[in-house]
């Protein structure tokens, strides 16, 4: 049985190899332009933006798997394999660390943290009161999947309160649950810190721009940790200087690496992440494909399978 | 009744003002170096940093409570009236603030925080994986205080591993429990994040230098939101430099503010706070005290009181 891997470069190669060979001993591993590789005997791949039209020369391929939450780079390729299972990589770890990258952020805009820095940069004892005690902030999460669930566990559990958003309702403990477009301006008028957990879709692609915002109540914080694709930067920068925001955590960007001109990374109520917000080591990313392989292999069913009818 | 305050500076009185009115309408509430105050009227002072010697020329004073969690600046005083009680102000709203900063500051030496800042700075994408999932580092708490005990809270609510260690045992679900001097070994050799949250007395006074550090295991992270005057600041540093801890959060100096050319503001691996780890709003501190005072009246114990036999 053959997997190919296209993540992290080949330089990550050794590495997953090393952590396949403990979960799936059987699994022979390859680098995915590795030209001993004979594409008609792939069986799996493991892949994060792979070339248009890689994945369709190869015919056994029975299932591919995403080295990420968000499939988006994989599914954009026209020629994607119809009807083959595409599994999105959910380890328990990556929802964890998730949860964690949404509590720092949304502790981080409740306490001042971007202006903390810039004062330190300063050699400046800026003292202040913090703006908010966390409770005093509610915060909306859009999009209420494993990441979204799992954060606003976290967020509970530090004493915040939590209301949600996603398209079809859901019942979580504790947290008001919105539900579709319809709700949406109901949803963001409870939202005092606005968390995004959604994927890139045609229908969220663009939503976090100047009609959104305006909703939300005035010095809302944003943290947004979905897709680039999803946000209008000149939007959120204008919402900033007007006072509409009063904070943000960017964790991605339309244009990935952030263009070192762009006017995100000094703008003093900015915190510019680098794409960092939940990425799970190789070794729990290789244990959960593995233990997807094996079921699969047993004729079990799949998890967090991606869905063509509803695009995420 | 009078109650002078010295807390904020003569520009907060109004707003001490307001506060009390709402939680205690009989009080009269007068500023510190107000001149027409009788120093033989007043009834409660309410104080940070009191000059030595004022509070024993009131000699109908019944009780003093500090505007703080810690009251080091106030038994510091040496002519500080013998057998009155003072009161430490920690409303909950106190304990839930630290409780944040400390649950923010061990994420943000999880992911790296420090680092993303700097680049940020220098508008890099300084793409990376974070070092830790904060699961895999267990977090030691030194004092099961008011602060600490809510702070080992919230961690563990997160998915965070704590331990904890004080003067006498306590009991904390989840939470391993040290106590002792004799103890202390043990504590640190299990504390890959260490958290300071004990008072300023003469025991722990220069605690957080070289010997305490080194006991910790290798590239632990340090969170000192206790006082200044228990930190040597150049074996941190040092400490730092060679390795020994990978990082740390200093929201408290044995100088402050701290001066400008303190080579802490600059390193980079030190994320530095001008001591605003826990700032309760002045309302929910009058509403603490004013409830203080009613119970006092009535004749009912008062809660926190500083005990001079312990030193805190
Ligand atoms: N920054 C990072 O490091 C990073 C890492 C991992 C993931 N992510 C992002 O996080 C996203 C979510 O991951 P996940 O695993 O939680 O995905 P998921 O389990 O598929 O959850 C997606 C959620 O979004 C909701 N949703 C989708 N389209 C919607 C719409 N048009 N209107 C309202 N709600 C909508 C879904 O509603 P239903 O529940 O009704 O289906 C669901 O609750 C990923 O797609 C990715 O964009 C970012
Ligand atoms: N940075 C900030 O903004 C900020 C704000 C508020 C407070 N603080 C600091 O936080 C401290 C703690 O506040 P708190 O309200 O939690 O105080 P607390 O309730 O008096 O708790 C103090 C804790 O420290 C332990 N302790 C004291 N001396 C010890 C020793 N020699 N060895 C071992 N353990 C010792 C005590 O042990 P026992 O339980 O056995 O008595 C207790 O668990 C304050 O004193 C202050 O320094 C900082």
């Amino acid at each position: 049985m053959i997997l190919v891997v296209k993540s992290g470069g080949e330089k990550a190669l050794p590495e997953w190899k090393a952590c396949f060979a403990e979960f799936a001993p059987g699994l022979e591993v390859r680098w995915w332009d590795d030209p001993a590789v004979d594409p008609a005997q792939v069986d799996y791949a493991l892949v994060w933006e792979p070339e248009p039209g890689r994945l369709a020369r190869m015919p056994k391929l029975r299932a591919i798997f995403g080295s990420g939450a968000g499939v988006d780079s994989i599914v954009a390729d026209p020629h994607l394999p119809k009807g083959l299972p595409l599994v999105r990589c959910v380890p328990e770890e990556a929802t964890q660390r998730m949860a964690e990258f949404v509590c720092w952020s949304v502790l981080a805009l409740n306490k001042g943290a971007r202006r903390l820095a810039l004062a330190q940069a300063r050699a400046a004892w800026d003292y202040f009161e913090p703006p908010y005690a966390a409770a005093e902030r509610t915060v909306g999460i859009m999009g209420l999947g494993a990441m979204g669930m799992r954060s606003a566990e976290v967020l509970r559990a530090v004493g915040i309160p939590v209301v949600g958003w996603s398209r079809t309702r859901k019942s979580v403990a504790g947290v008001e649950c919105f539900a579709g477009a319809d709700e949406l301006p109901a949803f963001l008028a409870r939202s005092e810190v606005l968390v995004c957990l959604l994927p890139a879709t045609p229908e969220t692609r663009g939503l976090i721009a100047a009609p959104l915002l305006a909703r939300l109540p005035r010095g809302a914080g944003l943290v947004q940790v979905g897709r680039g694709v999803q946000q209008v930067l000149p939007d959120i920068l204008a919402a900033l200087d007007d006072g509409q925001l009063s904070g943000a955590v960017l964790d991605v960007f339309e244009q990935e690496p952030l263009p070192a001109d762009s006017p995100a990374w000094a703008h003093p109520k900015v915190i510019v992440t680098p794409h960092v917000a939940s990425l799970p080591s190789r070794r729990e990313r290789a244990r959960y494909v593995a233990g997807c392989i094996a079921r699969f292999e047993r004729g079990e069913p799949l998890p967090n399978l991606y869905d063509p009818e509803r695009g995420y």
